[in-house]
């Protein structure tokens, strides 16, 4: 099916994808007194004066933001907030159709850091929670961590943390049927921005000791000149860093896991070969991956996943997001943390009893998922 | 009806009163593609390219913000954002119960004026129309004038227009009954907030040529000496003052319109019995009128109007935002111009062909309301 030409004809037959609905009919005037003037007087009194029943008794209940300025919009780049849009409104239908989350977007005409930030907590007191979304590295960093910090309920990056859950679902189940342990294992992450960062940092927390960075211009080591200040940073997160490497080739020598978030068609055949046995390629690029699932087999990869729907083991971000926000709803929760996001990883992981090469991850669709994960935000 | 009670009843039971919904099942990966990726990247692509076309591809075809500080709510006062937030809400419902406009409540907690004009500047791209709602004045003057100048959507704090559009449309069929015309009458406005501004803003285009303005400590005049800067801008706009008199009561005296947008009770008998002969009052002030309408009609006044549904001619900005806002929309209108707020009154006072003493403006479920008001912006 030509995805593409079906998606902009859906979108102009509907205009958009979302629409907003009142749950209290209004069709006489006892009605319009109880959700409007003057019966709604009371209920503002009563939130004025008790601002923690403010959940309870309106659509901050159940109601998320899902913000974006439009600076890296899937793999599209920075096309600014009206291309953003119809991303952030698929995003919000999908928090609906999943968790049950009512999801708004929001598209900023500002691509300043603090300006973002300022914008973002002027608004908080309508929602439940932040998502950000397809904000560009490092700035989404910044933005993410400031507004953690300033805000009491939860922001969450998608492109950092949802795409870390689920690539370490995915890998949880992927060690075991190759029979290897994260302490011990050499993975190999390409790709520095907001998800290569965050997976990295998330695999650290779940014990792994030898991560090597790959970007664009190599290795990502104390021999690089080159390296914005995030980039160091990342070095001292990450702790045990190779300096005598310079290339996703040398990279890759001996290496038990390859994780890309990068760029279509970058690893080779023979840099498969050159992994350890039993290697591991998650080819997330899309729509292309850096190497094709069939290359990567052929290589002699033993368990290979992307981020596509048409391979197996598709690593979906739509697995983590609806139930790490409907978790943190249900539970009121106003903080994301790593440990939160470690065990949904984990909870994702063992929906799968049995992994086979080809199932490591569960299925978008399956039913079980937003419970799991949900379960674990608390 | 304990409306009151039964308000808090049912926010409590419904948690709000919005929610938001796909308009686009997504329960396959077929469906998946299509909302979201890879098919939404097609349309990313092109709004990105043509922005001209966003509002037919996004839901900012038919989606506005509701947006108040919290600053001036209901007859409550400077209640903060969690207290309106159940006011927008409510207008949010009322919005698409009335006229199928989807609208998001943003409440935000700043009350600095620039900030909130940065703000909504920043989420506009979101939106086809900002209703700003419970501003306090004189900063909505400036907020709305401002975000009116910089924004290409259009900007309406309907405590200002909508309710000046209504009082108009009622004054119309009122002086039709009483057979007076606008330019020979006298009309003291109590109340010089966003309401009354805008209604002796309106008045005098539609030809007013003697208003009086009182506020809580006497008529506006310029023997004042402690006028804030909006009000001594307020007697260039009005034109003609007087400043021979001091007192509500001394401004009534021969006048043929009292419009109150003010406080409970200030108006007496004797002051209703000193007006003109054919006196109008319209008494808005809420819950309980500046006097209400048995002691009005027994002091000799000719048609009295109210802001309670309880009464005969309920002056209900309802009848007025919803088609607004519908019309804007539908025909693509960037500003609401003054032109259009008369052509709207004139609209819904046109609705009733023969206007009584108890009925000169529609009800506010009158189905013919939003067709015709929407039928005057463009």
């Amino acid at each position: 099916m030509d995805y593409k030409q079906k998606s902009l004809e859906m979108h102009k037959k509907y205009h958009g994808k979302l629409e907003v609905k009142s749950k209290f009919p209004v069709t006489n005037k006892q009605e319009l007194s109880i959700a409007y003037t003057p019966g709604v007087a009371a209920v503002s009194k009563l939130l004025a004066n008790h601002p923690e029943l403010v959940r309870e008794y309106s659509f901050k209940h159940n109601t998320i933001a899902v913000v974006s300025d439009g600076s890296a919009v899937l793999g599209l780049g920075n096309i600014g907030p009206l291309g953003a849009l119809p991303v952030m409104e698929g995003k919000a239908v999908l928090f609906k159709e999943f968790a049950g989350v009512d999801a708004v977007p929001l598209v900023l005409n500002t691509q300043d850091p603090d300006e973002i930030i300022a914008i973002v907590k002027s608004v908080a007191p309508t929602f439940a929670g932040i998502n950000l979304e397809d904000i560009s590295a490092p700035r989404c960093f910044y933005i993410e961590e400031k507004l953690k910090k300033e805000l009491d309920i939860p922001v969450f990056h998608d492109d950092q943390h949802g795409t870390a859950i689920v690539v370490l679902a995915g890998l949880i189940n992927a060690l075991k049927l190759v029979n290897k342990r994260i302490e011990n294992i050499k993975i190999v992450i390409s790709g520095t921005g907001a998800a290569g960062v965050a997976i990295a940092r998330l695999l650290k927390k779940f014990g792994a000791k030898n991560i090597i960075m790959v970007d664009s211009k190599g290795v990502v080591n104390n021999n690089r000149e080159d390296l914005p200040d995030y980039k160091l940073q990342l070095l001292n997160t990450i702790g045990f860093v190779d300096n005598n490497i310079r290339t996703l080739a040398e990279a890759l020598q001996g290496a038990d896991v390859f994780i890309g978030v990068s760029v279509a068609g970058i690893v080779t055949e023979e840099m498969v070969k050159s992994m350890n046995k039993d290697a591991i390629v998650f080819a997330m690029a899309n729509p292309v991956p850096e190497i094709m699932p069939e290359l990567a087999l052929h290589a002699g990869a033993a368990i290979v996943a992307t981020g596509r729907s048409d391979y197996p083991n598709q690593i979906n971000n739509v697995l983590a997001f609806p139930g790490i926000f409907r978790g943190a709803i249900d539970h009121g929760v106003s903080q994301i943390t790593d440990d939160m996001k470690l065990r949904a990883a984990e909870a994702l992981a063992a929906l799968i009893k049995e992994p086979r090469k080809d199932y490591i991850i569960p299925d978008a669709f399956d039913k079980r998922v937003v419970k799991a994960v949900s379960a674990t935000i608390q």
